[in-house]
């Protein structure tokens, strides 16, 4: 061991921290990551996508404390080949349909790994302005491709600051009164107002699980009868269960004659919109107050890219800023500068702007455009879906009370993976393309997985 | 420029994703980052540690919108040196003492590189089995680093948690009365509890800005008299301003009188703690329902990596968790699995602990004590101080009215970049020593640039 740490010959144990970042030690074992990943894409087919280990094993493999002395990279990477990878659930697999896409690309990874290497800390603009800088460009790239009026600049959270512009209104001691809505479909982990002052707004099959402005209006004047305040819509396009899509400009028009704050989430289909065929998706986007993707999802950027819009960045920084002494300085003095440590609930912040602005520039955007057309179109199976997805079932004749039982059989082959969902009390597969390496005969291939799924759990009836 | 990418020569637009992985590409390109970042390093001293652009300054140098066809990498990452560079404040080099450190390592780097490879959501054990157990084993050798009790096991969000186990004591029509609690040193962003409800206790400079039990409980005392809940108290150890130690036993003694949540925030200097001669630091954590520090600090991994445990974990899952339909699989309800999305705010989740690990077994625990120890001595200038940050000031004779001459002068240099706070009225300069690259001899120059400095406006006087 000792020969491949040289620092560490004489004996096992350095004060020098500056060893931890030489720069040709660094070389070395960074090329050395870089093909052991490139190995890993390489051999993704190899792997089963669904992670088959059983609760606890790595526990069992691993000792029960960190080593006392250095371990060489070799014998690490020797074990994240042998432990670590059996353990994970290949979502960069060209064979994986569950819930949705975390489609990575070189440029995203690139972006991320340079921002690993400079490691700022880009809580204030003087922390490094180039990060604070850059997620201005980026974000209104983006903001463009996706035909979002001017109004709409830079990132932040939503929800905390529409709670605390309807308190200014109304009086903190209404908090308890302040009520959120969305559809039965919304995905959200809501915290900071209770629960059962959240609405979720029934939908149905037959209107293909929209939120109606009807119901929408239905259920506030219900409310505002009862003496509660109506503060908050959730709109969704692309809901996670069947990626549904509400009708923002109608529901925009509701929100705006009760003075709500009005969000679009469009974490997974947003992305979809920056081709012109797709944007009437987001029709009445100019009318809500923030509006949200995820370019971690279907937008080949890493984990994780969160990119939200505000009207009014103002309602957020009154509910976020901070401002104790160690952060003062003249950039921020001068009021010349955005601090994003304003705009979020922690102070650290990561210079994400980075993988996002290499995506946009390594792949353009009439190809970015492209790669999301050629997911819609392997997604044509059999019936009709909103952008990537495809929402199938079994007949329960075929399943003998067991709806998830094709699920099961297939996901336990390792040969694909897709989640389900249950819409209407109907037990239905989620079937979600979207993987940077899936390519139609891979779609094809999963197709016939099912089907020949389905023929033995018919032959054995 | 069609050369570099072969597979856009006949036309510039691609819609096959499959390429945006591909193993070869991924390893040429990902040599050239390795390469750029090593470089980036090696010439870290020649930058100004303190950016010097103004701002706006990248806005000017950019296109207005996205390119609408690729542009090859090799460009990229010309624009990377010669515009973003220039705008980074380098917390990676050896010059750098501001704020606290965000200390990057080799070994940190490659597990965000990895799981950045990997780029798997793991909001639940099924979505990569090993991303939630290699969080155990990492906390827990971690936690046994610290000398933490048993029955502390891994990581969440411990204010939202206190806040709902009090609710449910006292039920949620109280939830305007609850107090939460810690010095006028705590650095924090709290949301979903009112302001006015937050009490920041006086400390002092005669008792080195610690929070006393004493004063903990006269507070406590008037807001109970005044028919208020105290309901959370978070104790510092290493406060961002001069590094202060809350005393952790006294206060829990305090808190557990009232039934109270006490957590304890060592974000940066929880990593000391490592060090037996340090541990006393941290005496009564048995007594604490949560215990949180920052590996992204002073601990050589890169951001971000904030370590949470919690004697309760149910009290987290109780506030946080989310059982969607599409969630629902074998493992979890097998209830044998830990599904992380319950433990945090947001579902999707980063697979942090690859980092830590890769820190913990490059390094081995006897190093990582004597990498600390060596910034702790190296911060030994001409005043005590607690772990590896001094506070100084210029005496105010010398300042002609400008308490902030010296800070000012000295990072308007680029040499080195230090911070500033107010303490009891007193303007004092913090110096961090805690960056990776730092070696006394660094040092030994920036305290010369600071007499220096002083010196030369002794001299206008």
């Amino acid at each position: 061991m000792g020969s491949l740490y040289p620092h560490y010959e004489e004996e096992n144990y350095s004060s020098n921290t500056a060893n931890l970042l030489n720069p040709e030690e660094f070389r070395r074992q960074g090329h050395m990551i870089i093909d052991f990943i490139a190995d890993y894409y390489q051999n993704m087919e190899k792997y089963p996508v669904l992670s088959q280990v059983q609760p606890d094993y790595l526990a069992q493999l691993l000792p029960k404390s960190a080593p006392n002395i250095p371990e060489p990279i070799e014998t690490i990477l020797h074990d994240i080949q042998q432990y670590i990878i059996p353990g994970i659930t290949h979502w960069q697999s060209p064979n994986y349909f569950a819930y949705f896409p975390s489609s990575g690309s070189i440029a995203g990874f690139l972006g991320e790994v340079l921002s690993t290497g400079f490691n700022v800390v880009g809580f204030n603009w003087i922390s490094s302005p180039a990060a604070t800088e850059l997620e201005f460009v980026t974000m209104d790239w983006l903001g463009q491709m996706l035909g979002l009026p001017q109004s709409f600049l830079f990132s932040g959270t939503g929800g905390v600051a529409a709670r605390d512009q309807m308190l200014a209104k109304v009086g903190r001691e209404n908090m308890g009164k302040l009520v959120i809505y969305g559809s039965d479909q919304t995905h959200s982990k809501v915290a900071g107002l209770e629960c059962k002052n959240f609405r979720a707004i029934k939908t149905m099959r037959s209107t293909a699980f929209q939120l109606s402005a009807e119901s929408l209006r239905t259920t506030i004047r219900l409310d505002v009868e009862a003496g509660l305040i109506p503060a908050f819509l959730c709109a969704t396009i692309g809901t996670t269960s069947t990626t549904a899509v509400d009708p923002i400009r109608s529901l925009s028009e509701v929100t705006k004659e009760y003075g709500m704050w009005i969000h679009v989430d469009a974490a997974y289909a947003g992305s979809a919109c920056i081709c012109p065929e797709y944007r009437h998706f987001i029709d009445g986007a100019e009318n809500v107050n923030s509006f949200s993707f995820n370019a971690h999802k279907w937008f080949f950027t890493t984990l994780d890219c969160c990119c939200l819009w505000v009207k009014d960045p103002g309602a957020l920084t009154k509910s976020l800023s901070a401002s104790a002494e160690f952060l003062k300085n003249n950039a921020s003095d001068s009021k010349q500068v955005v601090d994003y440590k304003d705009w979020q609930i922690t102070l650290s912040r990561r210079f994400r702007s980075m993988k996002l602005w290499l995506v946009l520039r390594s792949y353009g955007v009439e190809n970015l455009r492209n790669f999301l057309r050629s997911h819609v179109k392997m997604a044509k199976l059999v019936v009709p879906r909103n952008f990537a997805m495809v929402c199938f079932r079994v007949l329960p004749t075929t399943l003998k009370k067991e709806p998830n039982g094709c699920k099961k059989t297939v996901n336990a082959s390792g040969k694909i993976f897709m989640t389900h969902t249950i819409v209407e009390g109907i037990y239905v597969i989620r079937f979600a393309v979207g993987a940077t390496l899936t390519e139609d005969k891979h779609v094809i291939k999963a197709w016939k997985v099912v089907q020949e799924t389905v023929g033995g759990m018919l032959a054995t009836i």
